[in-house]
């Protein structure tokens, strides 16, 4: 890879020193992560390159499995398996999109996961345009039926990614709205915070409405679709939309262990995802985040058997319906499991820590926010999310805490073209191997016994 | 339009304030475009919504053609008028590649203008990398031939923009080369210093080899398939590229006046380009460097008539082989054209000053010299370049200038789909009118005759 002013830019960004010599076996294994992970760059730049794009329930999805044993194996783990699962997959087709009138040119499009299809040949309709989902959930049905709906929205960049939860209604529910009032398309700005002509797709819910063709916008071509609605009451639109469900297909979940020395003292599940979405090479979404827990993972293996153990979840079709997380909970729902973390949030310096301990562990907890501290990561309150992978866990009672990333770039490559390589830092991505190797350490080796939390409800989309 | 972060961050860069107060005429007239101009903000807004991608020689340049004719009108210039000129016009088909094998995947492509075509069904072959045009130059046929060459480069982002000239024959020549020595297809790391998956097209030359298929990757795609064939021996390509050319068909030039008060005193010139690559939108190549010097030549107009006439010449066919200008220069060239400048490098700031006055009319640019200070902009040495529209008039004798913008970011866009409105900073491109604005004034008001220069060779490419 050549030096380029784009990485060592990156490779600026203030990363603490440390100061103070270490005093512990988790400070210590943090400080050489720090210093000199190669595996987590490895595993990222290797999967990115030799299997690139991996949508769920494909063929690449499969090759990406293989590939995954031979690497976890590889790297000294125990227990490398499969877990088979099956899901509903689909696959992305023609798409173009054309303005016809009043402006004629040609704007990018992408379909979103999920999209129903126009016909081969297209469709052409007027534009009617709305400023957010809530000024479309209020038009009357006579304003949108037989209409293309675009959908915009004010989402902007911030370091905890927030935007994503409240703008991400567009995206999840807009097409189904505009399916409803009787719309021929839904084409949303899409969520994402870049100006480059890449869409952002991702996941649609149709609930029980029957889908109709939904595509995303770059925010350029949607902000030149907003200034022509501005200049005319009559924009036209061709547009071309082809996905479709090919069936039921095999997706799975890949599986490694760092075997603990105490059954008794409960298993750790620690990952991230597999799959990816088609555009680009997942390299941020999420080869990083398996990279990263894989990377910790092996570092406490390395230090000698851990008390607890570590089990590492390379989840398949987390981007598409997440089939493996649901496999991977159903199956497995009775057993022991004392603490959950995933890494699902690219590759960005880790910031916060946000503990998810009972009362009873805040010694655990407290020790794991001293270790962190000199990475420049501080505790912060909040419910610990898990991510979709694992928060299924969190919600049945295990413990669990997520180590935030800085996310104010995240949503300029998020599920689009743009998701590669050159998108990870390597020091920042040596930080994140540090907290997680510090975190991981003290978790599977803590003494005392790590409770169980109340139960609580699912989080709403 | 929205704010945005990226919008506000470029708004932040620094412009200079005006400590003094003017002195002049033309020093008033700079700081009122600094302060104010729209006009050229609402030249690049209109143009790339309204008419939008405008590739030389087809139906849109001739739309393009139709609304600059209109909007110079409605700006209050004289004698607006089209020369018409005909040209071979380049149109870009289909196109797709894929890594076959070993590690399967799809990668983006462009075709360069001018690209030959593979069959329909595309062409399959091994891929043969180079690091750079001499090494390609240097391989043996028998390395080359039935292959897919792919040819790498260093080129790095500089404020002068220089790296495009260099670098630039990886463009114009590789693909030549890679023909005469049997190649089935040459694929280049595009001329480009972004990491986003948006290929630069632009020109490539033949001379009098017969065209195969040329196409450039996006960064990101280069470096990918730079791994694959760091780790492979036999990386296999499916390629389909089918541009064809369409005959000819028109292109023209749209050119406007401001009359000026003494025939004998000379005409100026001053320009950009109308057309631009189909990709983008062509917002900094080249609506805002018509923008620039039209909004410029309007604030002459306003102050009253000039003492020489400037004639603004929006270009056609800039980027696929010049027919507009050269129509111009030969239907012209007996004209007393005392003076050009041309504005095609974006709408970044302008930091430096290159004047190409005879030694006579040194005061005069002395003159300029000093309006220009306040705005952040140097004086520089070096030989006035013009650009491809008028350079052939400095060439032929005519004084000259080049107001040389910041180039940092100008290829990180040029010749993309990312070359969007979006990308012009508003600031910026009122500091160039501001610049343009106290040049146009002092050249069309000096009351000094202006010598013309000994003639000179053609830089070469």
């Amino acid at each position: 890879m050549k030096k380029t002013l784009g990485r060592l830019a990156l490779s600026l960004l203030p990363l603490p020193l440390l100061a103070a010599a270490p005093v512990s076996t988790a400070e210590k294994m943090r400080d050489e992560a720090l210093a000199g992970d190669k595996v987590a760059w490895d595993i990222v730049e290797d999967l990115t390159t030799e299997v690139g794009p991996r949508l769920a329930g494909t063929e690449a999805e499969e090759r990406a499995r293989q590939w995954a044993v031979k690497r976890l194996k590889a790297l000294g783990f125990h227990n490398v398996h499969i877990e088979d699962a099956t899901m509903a997959t689909w696959v992305r087709g023609a798409e173009t999109a054309e303005i016809v009138s009043p402006f004629p040119q040609r704007i990018v499009v992408a379909a979103l996961g999920g999209s129903g299809a126009t016909p081969p040949q297209g469709v052409t309709a007027q534009v009617v345009g709305f400023d957010s989902i809530d000024a479309l959930r209020a038009a009357p049905a006579e304003a949108v039926k037989g209409r293309i709906v675009f959908v915009s929205h004010a989402m902007q960049p911030n370091q905890d990614g927030s935007g994503y939860g409240y703008y991400g209604a567009v995206r999840r529910s807009a097409p189904a709205v505009g399916a409803q009032k009787g719309a021929v398309a839904v084409i949303i700005r899409s969520l994402g915070t870049d100006y480059h002509r890449n869409p952002h797709t991702g996941l649609t819910n149709w609930g029980a409405v029957t889908p109709i063709a939904a595509g995303a916008l770059p925010i350029p071509d949607a902000e030149n679709l907003e200034r022509m609605l501005k200049r005319s009451h009559n924009v036209t639109m061709h547009l071309i939309l082809t996905p479709r469900f090919v069936g039921n297909t095999a997706t799975g979940n890949v599986i490694a262990e760092v075997p603990g020395t105490d059954p008794s003292a409960g298993t750790i599940l620690v990952g991230g995802h597999l799959d990816s979405w088609d555009l680009g090479t997942g390299a941020i979404d999420d080869a990083s985040g398996v990279a990263i827990v894989t990377a910790a993972a092996r570092r406490v293996m390395e230090a000698g058997r851990p008390r607890r153990t570590v089990r590492i979840i390379w989840f398949g079709d987390e981007e598409t319906g997440g089939a493996g997380s649901r496999a991977y909970f159903a199956a497995h729902r009775q057993e022991n499991v004392v603490f959950v973390a995933e890494s699902d949030f690219g590759a960005d310096r880790v910031w916060r820590f946000v503990p998810g301990f009972a009362e009873a562990n805040k010694p655990l907890a407290d020790r794991i926010a001293e270790a962190l501290f000199p990475l420049g990561i501080n505790r912060a309150a909040g419910e610990v999310e898990a991510g979709a992978d694992l928060g299924a866990w969190v919600q049945a009672g295990s413990a669990g805490a997520d180590l935030g990333q800085d996310g104010t770039r995240y949503f300029d490559y998020h599920h689009t073209p743009d998701d590669t390589l050159d998108k990870v830092d390597p020091a920042q991505l040596r930080q994140n191997v540090a907290a997680w190797t510090a975190m991981l350490s003290l978790v599977a080796n803590a003494p005392e016994s790590i409770a169980k939390l109340p139960p609580r409800p699912a989080r709403r989309q």
